[in-house]
């Protein structure tokens, strides 16, 4: 029998300050592509929307992320939580809030916050755990500078 | 400043005993649309998966997931996580077992691990939450027909 | 023996110039969920990015498709087609200019152009056919204030 | 004014033959996440089936489209085009029948019929042309031992 454990190591030191400085904010829109016959946003799209975040926080920090792998450095994605509160539907203007949680020379966490458009409601949140590799897919360090600018 | 509890709830009494009775596997194979420019399956891709496996769970249990919609009822995605440990790599076959972790009139939990085909190897493991909904989103109760098809 | 003709009804008659009035233009990027494992993004990418325009296109002429769905009217694509010039990367900034290339009561055909962010190059062009139905996917007529709208 | 030929030049030579040689049939199911709130399946998803297609075309013939990138050869997308007919469901289980249309050492066309299970009726037509290209996108003519065994 195997033990599986989600995330209960740090699931609940969590702590989601909209005033903490390692915040962006973006605002994204629900692709007709992005809705299942549900009527809604399907929850893969989540991700993607997380994704988009991450790279916007880099980019906003100086250190685009495409530049981070023009380096040799990935940042893979070893864990991804989402907890869906209220849906999401076509064309829904909406906010993504994306934070950095935790950040070391080999592992850097974001999390995330979905709102809603005016009244900032809480739509999801949820967070990534992402490991640093070189190109061959080798766990390594990412340098100070590049780990400077993300924590700035 | 807002507390934010990722699934410590239940996330260390997940076990995945590939014994237990309400267990089925079914194998894939990676589409080259399911990968990213990192060369391997795109962290989304593997929701996908998880929710292909919930369908088939469903279809062998002789409840197939179109019908219990059919009937009015909705089961909404509360909560997903997925732990990645192993790359997938295109056309890259694997199996999906799909196991069903609880079930009550509301909500339902799946887990899921993702093996290498020859050797078992773990790629990933997760689990997804389930809410029962009515055609207007609102919480409701599972008939205990399908309660008992779905558990047995 | 099936004959099967694609589009060379229409096909030579299309014309995509900048200058004409019905035409909008909007800015894209490129996710990283949208890339594949050549490095580029996916083919089925386009096909998205295409429906973003013609979502955009309706927006600014005042009848946003949510509302046009939710009067009971659906403009199902009917044909689909694109031809790739270029590569995209991903983060690349894009352009997308959405043409209306025809409307009558029960059709309507977009042309698209993908086009560099500095230099205007033609990264793909493509074209969508719809087909207007009501909710039982019953072909029929958009009302005249809907069409006016649109060609407008 | 620039003037925009979509398939003109070969749109009308396509035969679909099912009793030709080089086609193939594999069966696929439509999934949860490939609908959108149409209640069909999205018209991006198709693509993603054209690509399983041709996947399963190249492994049939013993020459996996994978081995033909490791040997650094890719069958770049440059056009695709697909001609909706018929509604595609969730869990709706149809046919794909791919076909060789056309192969030079630099261009590939493969042309698709997607067919409800039972009755066999046409729910799309599509095809892809695909050139030829070497690991740094430059246009490149396949090997004849891989030309053969796909034309075989």
């Amino acid at each position: 029998m195997k033990r599986y454990r989600s995330s209960e190591k740090f699931g609940n030191k969590f702590t989601l300050d909209s005033d903490k400085k390692n915040s962006i904010e973006i605002e994204e829109r629900v692709r007709y592509s992005e809705t299942d016959q549900m009527g809604v946003a399907h929850n893969k799209s989540y991700l993607g929307w997380f994704e988009i975040g991450r790279t916007e926080y880099c980019r906003q920090k100086n250190v685009p992320y495409k530049d981070i792998e023009a380096k040799g450095y990935y940042l893979v994605v070893a864990e991804a939580f989402c907890r869906y509160m209220r849906p999401l539907r076509y064309d829904e203007k909406f906010l993504i809030r994306i934070s950095l949680e935790d950040i070391k020379p080999k592992k850097i966490i974001f999390t995330y916050e979905l709102l809603t458009w005016k009244e900032k409601k809480l739509i999801a949140t949820g967070y990534t755990v992402h490991v640093v590799t070189d190109s061959k897919a080798k766990v390594c360090s990412l340098p100070d500078d590049i780990l400077d600018k993300i924590r700035t």
